[in-house]
């Protein structure tokens, strides 16, 4: 299968067309990039081991019976998929206080959240992502109100597979963004990433950061500490 | 009734304690305040305006079957009411897009909502009463799953009786915003007030804007919009 036009460049992919209308390339790249882009920096390796790291998650989901749209590995950085027409409005789990929550809340950061918090943020990067709920998406027309209770349904199977994951291998899953969208069918359907770029991992007893907020913060070793949650969940890179 | 002691100032109101531990009196000031206290004037007539006018409202809605605070009018800027243990979540419905919803999702003021949407806000001056959502409400315990519904269909009843009640009288009910609390007795009750600083009214006919938008903007007229408002529901001033 043949990447044809570029679709879509994204901050850290870029999607392109296939020959088969019904598939599309994600290409991961070096980029990365923070505070809606106004922070950005190439790093070694981290498209390869998003990559791998992403197809591994969602190889575990898929088999957990989570629709993703994962179709097979085509390099180091790039992977087929099926092609969604994606909803812009991510899920978003916490189960413990970390980043906006805090600034927003004014809440404590590693406070465990029982139960863990859902959010919805509209995707739309000169907006800033804004929170959104799921009246505003039904009104504007973002999302039907089905659709919603689907996405907010998966996004809570997925916390329940890959928390118990991340904790077998010694991390916290502190968070994490997906992003959902139609099929063919009209099922919904698991999207774009999952990756440290788009969740947050700390280490169980020591609480380290392994995650994209080792970037925002100019903590250092940000593919390194990506590289260690892939080799303690036993990614093959 | 005799006031006691002030239990907390807001920025238009005084609560005061009373010899009734189950009653306590609002205090409707002159104060108008905006951007979260920054812009503050004494406007003329204003406390007793907005007294007599969440009275009238107050009692429409307690007639159509929706438990307020409402006791008594004590005077032209007192009013007698049930003491509640308030919610700190704020409940918004928009029929139609103006104010924060523009800014923060890019849409079109005046835009018709369809369906009318649902918004919960945090009451916190300190951190600008950030938007939140139920799943927060609940973990961070500010409001039972229970009592959020609670609110929620009160909001929505509150809306299809002051819709009309606006619309009858020639006015558009473009946005409000309610407060709740609990009683003694454990039920849901709307609290604080309903008056023009707190919604916004618009003219059907020339979208004149007739509420505490004349006074963010600087437009002038303040009261005497407020009373116009007044006038054409009847509300004896």
């Amino acid at each position: 299968m043949e990447k044809r036009t570029e679709l879509y460049r994204g901050k850290a992919k870029t999607v392109f067309t296939t020959d088969n209308p019904e598939r599309l390339i994600l290409q991961f790249r070096n980029d990365t990039s923070a505070f809606d882009g106004e922070k950005v920096e190439q790093l070694d390796r981290k498209g390869m081991v998003n990559n791998k790291f992403n197809n591994f998650i969602m190889a575990k989901l898929e088999a957990s019976g989570i629709p993703t749209q994962l179709d097979k590995v085509l390099s180091d950085t790039e992977t087929l998929v099926k092609k969604l027409a994606m909803i812009p409005v991510e899920c978003v789990i916490r189960n413990y206080a970390a980043g906006s929550l805090v600034r927003r809340l004014g809440v404590t950061e590693g406070q465990e959240l029982n139960p863990p918090t859902f959010e919805q943020f509209l995707k739309n990067d000169a907006l800033h992502d804004p929170m959104i709920n799921e009246s505003l998406a039904i009104s504007f027309g973002w999302a039907t109100a089905e659709q919603l209770a689907q996405m907010k349904e998966l996004t809570f199977k997925v916390n329940d597979v890959l928390k118990k994951l991340f904790d077998d291998a010694g991390m916290l899953l502190v968070d994490f963004k997906l992003e959902f969208g139609v099929d063919g069918d009209g099922n919904i359907v698991l999207g774009d990433e999952f990756s440290p770029d788009g969740c947050r991992l700390w280490d169980k007893e020591t609480r380290k950061k392994l995650d994209k907020d080792r970037f925002r913060q100019g903590l250092g070793g940000v593919v390194e500490a990506y590289e260690e949650v892939a080799a303690r969940l036993g990614v093959p890179l």
